[in-house]
């Protein structure tokens, strides 16, 4: 029962892995509500190193590492999904309350399982071919049990982008890596979509509004997510019932971001989930009744979960590293964002930049969706991640 | 020019003195922005402890500590009144930034000043009259000079409702303490109401806007604090207008909370001011474009400052410590509360409760004013701040 639980108060600790700037953002949180955190993360230098009660420095890939970390926490939950899946099993076998659960993200964690999930629970997602070997695939080809245009992803550590060409000729696949891989359907032209989903572990569920990845017409990079996406209810929906079943037959508990391929013919299909806040949520800490990262703590806690209603619209930049900066970091354009109406800067406190790294992000909110996208625009033109140090 | 500060780098500090929720909720948005803080305070187990950089134990009224604290922080602000006013001078004629300005400072922490100040500056105030010390007003009584009833202050420290007394008859002036004070006129039947103003170096200037402080009908304590306030539109100017009269007569710069008293004859007077956050603004965290706490670092950086509007309508509860409970504290019905739609708490994080010890805050956020008042009351009725230990 929610009121009985000991939380908010100084019995409890949630330990997070990972200390980047999604643990970060989820100590904004632990901190309104005064719970005692610890954090485990590589470096010394981790943006979540302040504001939690106890900063470990650790490889999250270590069993024994894991384990120590784990056993005295109340709670354990990840910011990233690269961590050691065995000791999170085992710390569950012990009674520790492991959010999202090890099973899950052991699914997760490999893109031939989590491929293999949706199709056998019904989850509408690109055809794909699992290959043990990258090598496999040019045999494939022949045979004709595969044709180009394919997208090719390393089954393991895909995590932020690596690990993912998209195979036009024969010849895009040298230099791959000869690992475990899938193969799937180019899904061509399709809006890129996400939904999060929030779930505690009585069961109950609340999706996010739909919001839309826009793209840059040249670079094929996402340039602003748009919340909520500029397309019809019915398909909305249809969108946030997808995500719920993918939730639901995961047995999520915490969020899980689930991102999405509209099609032009209307179908939508799963792409892959983050059992985690996501950079498609970073629009809540502005937008949401209920932020990604309250809500995510809501659900690991079993608390009762927060309206997921936007307040006001919001579109959202990534702030990533010039293409020929690297070293200590300087924002070059803060001031002015900062007059522009609506606008929230998130520097995530990375000492270093590097080309396109992740660096911060910038919401813009507004009553009216197409005035933030206009105000998104000029944020976007006037803001600068780089180095005083440019590269030669 | 704001675009060229070197705030958004490591090489700038931001000194803060007193450590309590303020100073905490400060450090929420300076994590935001990752500018780096100290912060000193006198109690080690300081809300704000957490999430700074540096934290420092030390007596903010202590000349040399403030000196020390202050000296090689570039701009250096408080989150409490009583901190040493004339380390805060000498550090600015060194060249530190201090927001607020410590001669406005001065004048605020005396309120025999601060109410001479308004007379001064033709800022309409309740009518007083300045005594050296208590015991002058019995003579000024008697020779009728004064007339009943009326509200003692004391000058100094009169900080978090101590030092404030209504005197009916001249019996209520027993037991009061004999030190400087004034003797202001009853203003009876009002309505409380709060405006925050925001200005910067540069002299821009924005306020919010007005927030109602509703009572309870017989404790005759602030039970809600509404945003929007229920007054006409002409009277809300109205009370911007002297708020920002205000905060330009004192030349501040930083947040200055202007809590004022409309009369049943519709005349608004200026009670008192406070040059830092607010518990009249809390509500800005879930209800307005950009909160008092980001806005108070805009201004004290020198940067734009950000819009003012609503993006929703907003109720806030104080959580203070029961009546009979001392010790350490525990939230009761937090589960429940979470429940109910808007609800966002807000837990200090101080350890020990003790009878009305404020411990923390809830806003209610809703597209409707009343629904979030509806909510308010059902907040109020269920959540209590208790020891496990209670008082006999």
């Amino acid at each position: 029962m929610p009121g009985t639980k000991p939380y908010f108060s100084t019995d409890f600790t949630l330990g997070i892995l990972g200390g980047g700037q999604l643990g970060k953002m989820l100590l904004y949180k632990t901190r309104q509500w005064d719970i005692a955190t610890k954090v485990l993360d590589p470096s010394g230098a981790a943006p979540a190193r302040l504001a939690c009660n106890q900063f470990q420095q650790g490889d999250l890939m270590d069993y024994d590492t894991v384990m120590d970390f784990g056993r005295d926490v109340d709670v354990l939950t990840i910011e990233i999904e690269n961590v050691n899946v065995s000791a999170l099993e085992d710390l569950e076998d012990q009674g520790v309350r492991v959010y999202p659960p090890p099973a899950m993200l052991r699914t997760i964690q490999n893109k031939a399982s989590q491929k293999l999930f949706y199709t056998d629970k019904g989850i509408p997602t690109a055809p794909f071919t699992r290959f043990a070997y990258t090598s496999e695939i040019t045999d494939s080809l022949k045979n004709g049990g595969l044709s180009l245009p394919f997208v090719w992803k390393s089954a393991r550590f895909g995590y932020d982008g690596q690990g993912v060409k998209i195979v036009r000729e024969a010849a895009d696949l040298q230099g791959l890596p000869n690992v475990e891989c899938i193969a799937e359907n180019l899904v061509d032209f399709a809006t890129e979509l996400a939904v999060i989903v929030a779930r505690n572990p009585d069961g109950e569920v609340v999706t996010y509004p739909v919001v839309e990845m826009e793209f840059h017409p040249e670079a094929n990079q996402v340039e602003y997510v748009l919340c909520p996406a500029r397309i019809p209810d019915k398909l909305a929906g249809k969108a946030r019932e997808i995500a719920l079943k993918a939730a639901s037959a995961y047995g999520a508990v915490g969020l899980l971001a689930v991102e999405l391929f509209l099609t032009p013919g209307g179908d939508i299909l799963v792409n892959e989930v983050a059992p985690r806040p996501h950079n498609s949520g970073h629009f809540s800490l502005e937008g949401s009744y209920t932020d990604q990262f309250e809500q995510h703590l809501r659900a690991i806690l079993n608390l009762p979960l927060g309206s997921t209603d936007n307040k006001v619209a919001t579109v959202m930049v990534n702030l990533v590293g010039e293409a020929d900066h690297r070293g200590p970091v300087s924002y070059e354009g803060i001031g002015d964002i900062l007059a522009m109406p609506g606008v929230s800067p998130h520097i995530y406190g990375k000492k270093e930049t590097r080309p396109f790294r992740k660096m911060g992000h910038v919401t813009i909110a507004d009553a009216s969706l197409e005035k933030a996208r206009e105000t998104a625009a000029k944020v976007k033109a006037r803001i600068r991640v780089q180095s005083k140090t440019k590269e030669a």
